[in-house]
């Protein structure tokens, strides 16, 4: 990676939910960005922990024992393992961090394919 | 880490400079936030690479062949092994990752402790 990503501009490259963007590499993770509207799917990952950023919008992080609500500025860690469900009210934006080919939907087959911009 | 990180909260709780404060974990990296202001030494990491995304002010990040400067939603990845030395002309606020335990100035003898809050 050998220039300034501003993710704004990322985000203004592309229109359809729930498929991320990769923006930048750090120590094999993708840095991407996604936006998403409405509810994902439960699933969980295994072997990796899972990195949510609020830049716009109000998402909710639900899991089977609570469900916490990130606001834009605000951040939350699903530990790996943890099953989890993203549920966007309104169109929200995300900065995502996970390793390179992890499947968003914890599931190779069903996952989306990984983008880069 | 289980519960929500706001960083604006966790920036109002210090205000000392070039000491990042980690406010959650990902994989076994420090998700940092940290206020800088003016010049930090020249430095690499020969074994990681080092994210850098700003949320207020502007920071120069100076590499020996160029800088770049980084303005509020915009990010950047030093390579691994690649000499830096981040420059802020005002108080900026950053969001950091590095591998736990990673000395901020590439040198354990000068390093800032890592502090948690």
């Amino acid at each position: 990676m050998t220039s300034t990503i501003n993710l704004a501009d990322k985000l203004s490259q592309f229109d359809d939910h729930w498929s991320p963007r990769a923006v930048a590499q750090y120590n094999g993770n993708d840095i991407m960005v996604v936006k998403v509207r409405g509810e994902f799917v439960w699933h969980s990952h295994a072997d990796t922990d899972d990195f949510f950023f609020v830049l716009k919008g109000s998402l909710d992080i639900e899991m089977r024992d609570r469900t916490v609500t990130l606001n834009p500025g605000e951040l939350f860690v699903v530990p790996r393992g943890v099953e989890h469900r993203p549920v966007a009210r309104e169109e929200v934006h995300l900065l995502l961090i996970e390793p390179s080919g992890t499947p968003n939907t914890g599931d190779p087959k069903t996952a989306a394919a990984r983008k880069v911009i």
